[in-house]
């Protein structure tokens, strides 16, 4: 009997599972029958800017993060599928650091290609999964959310794609609720345009922190503060910008900072992070991991150790993204179709146990992204996946993460080659602190010199920089 | 073998749910078990102001809609316990419009004193209710959500008091996502204070919308602006505070109207209501009602019709609140007990249909008042809740209606007599327009005049009238 799949999610995750099987099914395999639940109107899972905040239309919590104007904060020779390329898709050289509406457009065009679509029911946000013990198969329970109607269906597998970028970790700061200003969690931060001429806080040290509080001051923020737990970022910050240790307490507008230091601000935007979050699992089965780079209890980083027949796709902390979802799903979907055999509990757990056990030594951002690169290696090289040369991406990271360094407010002016087609990318129009549009039509567009030097000139609204 | 009972939400329904059952176990009945699940760290349900939005520290939708500085917006001498007055919690005479803590003490103290705590498992959501039908029991899967740990357990009833004012409803605008100022629903509304200078838009033109208005007006808001779909609120508003019709699109800042008008603003937030939402129902279970006086599908209110084991407080659009809750707590607990048979499912259906017939005739406000009065007094004639003056609280809504028509600033400073105990309100310290201290430290405090005279004289920060 033909087995049955659920796949929850319909983000990059998803889609790589759902891409991995159709490309199984092109070389004439009899693939399972997929169902795939995706609780938001369209895939793209992360990408898919929301303007609501909070919960959506429907209810459930908003899952994108996205705000406007967010450009890509890696470049995009890190991410590129190894067999779906931005040469393909766009036809010409593009930029390093494309805006959101680009990588989107990127994601869904492989998705279209390989019309996988059919498989995703939209709106439907998986209720509960409960495992059969005797009959070896979970019941999934989902609700069709423009209807109310709530259906279980049995699997033979379930495969969480639903992320873990989506649920804010908001930690109690003493005082905190007579903040009179704007407060928000990173997760419902959509725009910086009404952040221009104010003072702003930015508590945390990590990707949030920084891509918002650059985003603030190149949109007109008087001051950015970061507040950092334990170690400040350390970037070269220009003039209006700084980093402190963490907030002891707020009283009013006023931030007090555990240095004695205090700073009055306008908005305080939590940049604290992000939980696990699998509400629609039983305990046994819902994986309990900090956010890193090898969360325990996932055999090759997505078999769960506690039932074989349950897989999770990126759920770790990232440096590599797309393509490391597309090595996690050609795997899951070789272990699915028989072609790769699991081995026992107890070889599996020493697996784990080698893997974090190196995973517990790194001391570096360079050697994270070793690491990594070596995660997604050992995932290809057991699949038909398309090898392509980790080390140059390992590379490109650590030249990222000097860039970065050098000039945190110009680092998306860089290009990289890829290491999938050789192609340089190609230096964008307008530098990106000047750019104050991050859409599709306008990154793609070929502006002439004088509309450049209007916006190079500030004689467009928006930023005083 | 003894009932078992589970209650959603410890709210004031569930609270009441509670008190009830404790009320008859006072009297020497034997009571079922009770469980009650409240996802908040606390009881109280809406009256629990939390400084989160969107998400809680648990990942869960927050449930309060509260912000700083509310006050009540109606008369509390119409939503009074009957069998624990103001007078017995505060020893004195206070204000017949308090602010939010005061009122949570209330609520508060009631429980307390009935000791009913011990019932509630807090920091506990509701995953999944199933109905077996052959067992003729309910199946309730929880997650404690501090430690992780799901359960299941099987109850003979379930009471579903989780309230269907914490789902914000959030219409799409043309435009809307290119909107740079401050955007949220009212649910995720925290504060005025920093509406202070700013234009303001409310989209909707119910209580949110005026309450919220009201309050940005008074934090010292440049002007107010509310856009209604069908009609407007007509107020006696003062110069700055004006009523326009349904915004059609956004472009940037700017607002168009439907009557072809344009503004720009600072700061949208959607007063456009909230959606009934029981995530963890199956559909056949899940009440599927708009918010109105009486939701069809629900016998004498509360009684599913679906299946008569399950019940729902509060669902109605409220006049009246608490003491409705207990009217409807009390009959579910006769129920229950099997003080009262329940008629044959036609016989329901007939009632409904009788109710749901006068209901579709009702013309304007002062006839909802008086059908609702009607709802709650067919309630209380069949229990032992201690029957009051029905009539006089609906005279009440009436005053407080035609007060806020005369002044939508001033209303709050008005009085009103208990018709539990027949106390008359206190006038309190300062008018509500210039008393920018919330707390309720401040309220039952006695402030010297002088005090009082530099707040009126505005030498207190925060407010320009």
């Amino acid at each position: 009997m033909t087995k049955r799949i659920a796949i929850i999610g319909a983000g990059p995750s998803g889609m790589a599972q759902l891409r991995a099987f159709e490309s199984a099914k092109a070389q004439g395999v009899d693939i399972p029958e997929l169902v795939c639940y995706e609780k938001q109107d369209d895939w793209g899972g992360q990408w898919n800017f929301s303007w609501r905040t909070g919960v959506d239309q429907y209810g459930e919590p908003v899952h994108s993060s996205m705000y406007r104007n967010l450009w890509s904060n890696g470049p995009k020779e890190a991410l590129e599928f190894a067999e779906y390329s931005f040469d393909e898709h766009f036809g010409k050289p593009i930029s390093s650091y494309p805006p959101r509406e680009v990588l989107w457009d990127y994601i869904n065009g492989r998705a279209e290609k390989s019309g996988v679509k059919d498989y995703v029911q939209f709106a439907t946000a998986v209720r509960w999964v409960d495992y059969d013990e005797d009959a070896g198969t979970f019941a999934v329970t989902v609700e069709d959310l423009k209807t109310g109607k709530t259906s279980t269906d049995t699997f033979d597998h379930v495969i969480v794609g639903s992320g873990h970028f989506w649920s804010p970790n908001t930690p109690e700061f003493e005082g905190i609720e007579t903040f009179p200003g704007y407060l928000v969690h990173a997760h419902d931060f959509r725009g910086a345009e009404n952040l221009a001429g104010k003072d702003v806080l930015l508590i945390g040290a990590s990707y949030s922190a920084e891509d918002i509080g650059v985003q603030a001051f190149k949109m007109g923020a008087d001051t950015v503060t970061f507040s950092y737990r334990t170690e400040p970022m350390g970037f070269d910050w220009p003039k209006g910008m700084e980093e402190l240790p963490l907030v002891s307490r707020f009283e009013g507008s006023t931030a007090h900072f555990s240095n004695g230091e205090t700073r009055s601000f306008d908005a305080v935007i939590l940049c604290t992070g992000y939980n696990h979050n699998y509400p629609f699992l039983p305990q046994d089965l819902a994986l309990d991991s900090p956010n890193n780079l090898y969360p325990d209890t996932l055999y090759r980083g997505v078999v769960s150790e506690h039932n074989n027949k349950l897989f999770y796709l990126g759920a770790q902390d990232q440096w590599f993204t797309f393509n490391m979802f597309d090595a996690q799903a050609w795997y899951v979907r070789d272990v699915i179709l028989g072609r790769i055999q699991l081995p026992s509990k107890e070889e599996q757990r020493q697996h784990m146990d080698q893997w974090l056990g190196r995973f517990g030594r790194l001391k570096s951002g360079d050697d994270e992204i070793d690491f990594q690169a070596d995660y997604v290696r050992d995932l290809i090289e057991q699949t038909d996946y398309p090898m392509f040369d980790l080390d140059e991406v390992a590379r490109i990271f650590k030249s990222w993460q000097q860039d970065k360094m050098e000039n945190i407010l110009g680092y998306r002016d860089r290009t990289y080659r890829s290491v999938m087609t050789g192609t340089m990318a190609a230096e964008h129009h307008t530098p990106w602190l000047r750019e104050l549009d991050a859409s599709l039509t306008r990154y793609l567009s070929e502006p002439e010199q004088d509309e450049i030097a209007d916006m190079l000139a500030g004689r467009r609204t928006g930023s005083k920089h």
